[in-house]
This record gives C-alpha cells, structure tokens and sequence, in this order.
C-alpha cells in the first residue's frame, strides 16, 4: 500500500426541488453580495427561479463548449466590470467550465448547480480552446466552493442523453479503478459511483422525469468524477481520446462502446477492480454487471455505427499504444490492442 | 436523498518504511524551513529518524493527555519563540491534539504522522482541557495539511492495544452509519474503512508486526475518522460517553464491549446500514459479521468486567436518553435501553 492521495475541499449540497432556497444558502455563507450568473439561453428556464432570488449583479449567457479564449475573455471582462464577488453557474459542463476560466483569472468562489451528468463542477481542472488548441491545467482556484445538486433540475433531459451522460460517467468509474495515479480511496468511491449510477440509469431509462432515479445518478456522477479527476486517465480514456481526435466520432457513444471491451480487458489482470466493480453491479463478474446494465439502457454496441471506418483500426493503434499508460493492468500490444479495437468496431460479443 | 456534505482539503500518504523522506517532501512542498517536531519522550525513538533528515528548529516533548491548557501554551510560546513555520507531530492521539492546539493559535499547518489508530490526524477538531473541563471546537485550521501513515511505526505497538484501538475505530464506522449528519458518502467511506479494519485487525491480532495487517488497519482508521467527523456521534458515543463520564470505565474496551448491541439494536431499522456492514464484512448480516471478527480478536464481552456496577444501569439510562440523536433508527425508550445496557453489562449473547 503505497500511494498520495488528495482530497479537495468541497461543499456538496443534494436538495431536489431546492435548488434556489440551497444556492441563496450557499451564496450567503461565502458572504457574498454580488452574484454574476451564468446560464446560457437553453438554461435560462431552470436559472431563473434561481436568479430571483439571488442578489444577482450580472447575467450572463454567452455559453460556448469547450470554452473559447474569446468567449471567456469576454465573461471575464464582464466580471471586472461588475465588480461581482462570487460565480453562480447552472448547466452542463461548458457553462461550468466558463465560470472556471473567470474563477481561473479572478480568484472568485464558483457555487456550481450542474443540469446534466458532465462532473465537471467536482474537479480542479480547467480547459480552454483557442482555435484548434485546447489548453487544459489544474488549479484550485477552479474548483467550485459548492455543488448545489437539484434531481429536478434534470427532469427534462431526454432520456438518451441521461443514458449516453450516464455511461460517460460510469466509464469514469472504471477507468478510474486502473488510472496512473490510481489509489485504494479512488477506487473506493469509483465503487461507491457505479452502484449509484446502476441504481440511478435504469430508472431515468424507464421514466426520464424520476427524481429518484436522476439523484442516484447525480450522486454517482458525482463520485465518479471525484475518483477520475484524482486517479487520472486510464486505458479507456486514452483509446477514447485517439478515436475523437482522429475520427470525430460521438463522445459519449464512443465511450459507450468502447467501455465493455476495455473492462474484459483488463479486469482479468486487475482483481481487485474486478472485485469492487462486480459488487457495486451486485453481480458475479464485473462483465456480467456491465453487460446486464448496457442491456437494460439499450446502449451504443459497435463503433462502426457511429463513424469509424474499418481501416481506423489500423490507423490507431500506434497514437494508442504511445498514450496508454505503463501500468495498465493487462500489458498492451499492438495485437492485442487490434483485437480490442476490433472487436468495439464491429461491436462483438463479450 | 437530501443532504450536505463538506470534503476537506488533505493530502494523504502511505509510504511504509519511509516516512522521513515522505515528511521531507511534504514539508518541502509546504515551502516550510523552519520545522517544530512534536514527539514525546514515548515515542523518540520514531521521531528521530524523521528528525534527522528535517530542518529542526525546535524538538518539543511535553505531551499530556487530552492537552492540558497550560501544556498547550507552553507549545505555543515555544514555537513563537523559534519563529517555527510549520509543525511536525509524530505520535498518538495527544501528539496530534497538542499540534492542534498550537495551530490553532498559530495559523500553522500541520504535517501528521499517526503511531496509533486514533484519528485524530484526519479530523478538524481540537480538544483542550482546564482542570476538569473539556472544551472541543471545529475548524479548518486545525485539520493537518498532510498525514502520512508509515506502518512500520506500529510495529512495537502491543497486540492487545491494537485490538482495541482497531475496535474504537470500528465504532467510528458503525455510528458514522446513522450519525446525526450521516450522508452516503459517509456510509460509503465507513463501509470502506470497515473492510480495511476487518482485512487488517486479524493479521496485526496474529502477528503485532505484520506489516500489511497495520497498512489495512491505519487505512481503515483514517476512513473510518473521516466518516465519523462528517457524520457526527450517533448512539453508541452517546452511550459510551456516558458510561465513561460516569464509572470512568476504560475508554476502548467499553467501545469495544457496547458496540455489538448498539448494532443489534439498530440494524433492523436501519436496511442501508445493514446492507454495507454486512457487505464490508462480507457476512450474511452485519451482526454476524461483527460477531465473526471480535471473536477472532478475542473482544472484551461485558461491561461488569470492566468497573461498571450492576446498578449503574439504571443510573446512566437517563442522561443516554437525554444525548441520543432523534435521527436514531430504532427510537429509544427507557426500557429497550435498559435492556440494552443491562445485555452488555452481562455481555449477553446476541
């Protein structure tokens, strides 16, 4: 037993249908008195109850995924101006991500009401892109002060996106099991985070307005990023990564897909992922969990449905093998990396 | 699902045998040149090794339990005088309390390194006494900045004293399960710490120097103080608290003898506590589970062995009922606590 591990301070909040009453709270106890709110236009229906009764100096609604300098130049400028003294964002990952490029440059405490599955409010990593060029770093000045987790915030989400958000977040959970600086806490709440989102999926499946269901979810989103942002990207992350870069695939399809082959192989040389992953499913293999619950939520099989051409197989293999790191579980080979690849393009059984 | 939850800001390591090069690099990234190392006379022999390759500007030995007022001064005026910028505890319980204590004047952080599983290292609460009275307070400065548990520094701690340190950290978990704060997150890291404690106390029972056993031990502890401080003290610290205050009965036994039946008592209306015990100890039951362990230990069975008079029950029933959180799962009446106390003064089968 030998590791570091880091554990950050966070306020985390769970309070269906109070997300205003929560944030006010939150607000107050940072004591602050001049809110700049960040929601973009889609959002603008869940921020507003919000808003009123904040004492909001600043709306501000230009939202951009993967944060544009620009974008967030612009955020901060209007910030100074403003003189506001604390952030308030609600939405996904790219309206999050903007008040941690003002946070980043003005040292002010976000308090994060997330609206999907994304996580990124509970970590200390920014990113910023510049044409083609993302620029991504770790500060804590980022991390939000609070989380304010509001389930009914989400009922609205079409339920594909709750499945394919979902199962991002699960693979943060597996990855999370074998990433470099992985370590027995991080594996813990991956654990913890999986059995969430197994109880939490099937039910937002089944009916995509249950709050319970949407918390369980939440709550294993939650975890799951905590556990990744500190174990770091594994093996699935980086074969992910590749792929999106190279072939523009779908983000959380690709992750979809790619997951399950991944875990089959890798679990056999990783015992005590494959112990904790197959008792957070509640089932006897960490395969047998997985595959269970993909069948249940319908998911993503073969990454040749979503863009990969046969030859990307071949085209992959190296950027892959250079960016898997070196403890991965199950050594990788150019073979046996082909075989994997292979097998998610056609979408073969397990 | 409706709570709040506070994550503190520590860093954590695990680096058996070598705990002077992991202190060295912690306080090297603290910026710190001018070290206060807290040890007592007890526990030289393992500060001095970690001394030697630190920038010791002040060795201080003065440690008394629970942190005598007077003694905390003396510290605190002793490191104003050396101009220390940060403070290296290496010892138990009192050790931590009493770097506590000078940081708390201070502003100073703290780099910890536990010889016992007490806790205290992963906690933000001081203590301080003034003759008779115990005065205890929350905050954020006196949380250690870094602990770093180094197992071989357990070696030398006798079986017995293992045992009941391992079981006073094993109620941590158990009341963490329905403390007045409890939260899933709580439930999850106790449940953690419970396997940690469970894969460990056995192996440091049958050999006081396995050095895998205290690793699991150490790890399970420092879960299991994280989940207690968060949760807060539910039932069996009530009862415990009482029962010491009153008869002054040795604090670990009577944890030890008391926390089956406050287990018993509890489980059958608390289904998640039950599940994860149960689970951790990979037990049918969570009873069954705890039952399975103090046997392997050889756990302390009944309060009468211990200085409790048969007619203190009667007398401590009123002031437990008075402490007991309303949160309790199974409510408390005066008669199903008398039982209580009464099954674990004659350590009644269960």
């Amino acid at each position: 037993m030998k590791f570091t591990h880091e554990s950050l301070p966070q306020r985390i909040t769970f309070a269906s249908g109070e997300a205003a009453t929560a944030v006010k709270a939150e607000v107050e106890a940072l004591g602050a008195s001049k809110v700049m709110l960040i929601a973009s236009d889609r959002e603008k229906k869940l921020a507003d109850p919000i808003a009123e009764v904040l004492p909001v100096a600043l709306r501000h609604d230009e939202v951009v995924m993967h944060v544009p300098v620009q974008v967030a130049d612009r955020a901060r400028d209007a910030a100074a101006a403003a003189k506001v003294d604390v952030l308030v964002s609600v939405g996904g990952g790219s309206t999050t991500g903007l008040a941690k490029a003002v946070a980043l440059a003005a040292g002010l405490p976000i308090v994060a009401v997330p609206t999907t599955y994304a996580g990124s409010e509970a970590t200390n990593v920014w990113g910023l892109t510049d044409g083609e060029t993302k620029t991504t770093g770790v500060d804590p000045k980022v991390l939000p002060a609070s989380i304010v987790y509001d389930a009914t915030l989400l009922t609205t989400l079409p339920g594909d996106m709750t499945v394919a958000s979902g199962l991002n977040a699960l693979a943060h959970c597996v990855d999370a099991m074998w990433g470099p600086r992985m370590d027995p806490i991080d594996q813990a709440m991956a654990q913890e985070a999986i059995r969430g989102l197994a109880a939490g999926l099937p039910r937002v499946k089944a009916d995509s307005a249950s709050v319970e269901g949407i918390e369980q979810t939440l709550y294993g989103a939650y975890l799951a990023a905590v556990a990744f942002a500190s174990a770091g990207s594994g093996m699935h992350h980086k074969i992910c990564h590749v792929l999106g870069g190279m072939f523009d695939l779908p983000h959380a399809q690709t992750h979809a897909v790619v997951l399950p082959y991944v875990l089959a192989f890798n679990a056999p040389n990783a015992p005590e992922a494959e112990r904790r992953i197959a008792a957070a499913f509640g089932s006897a293999t960490a395969t047998e969990g997985l595959r269970a619950l993909r069948e249940r939520l319908d998911a993503p099989r073969a990454l040749k449905d979503y863009g990969l051409p046969e030859d990307g197989v071949a085209k992959a293999v190296a950027p892959m093998l250079a960016a898997i790191p070196a403890n991965n579980p199950t050594p990788v080979t150019d073979e046996n990396l082909t075989a994997l690849l292979r097998a998610a393009w056609e979408g073969a059984e397990l």
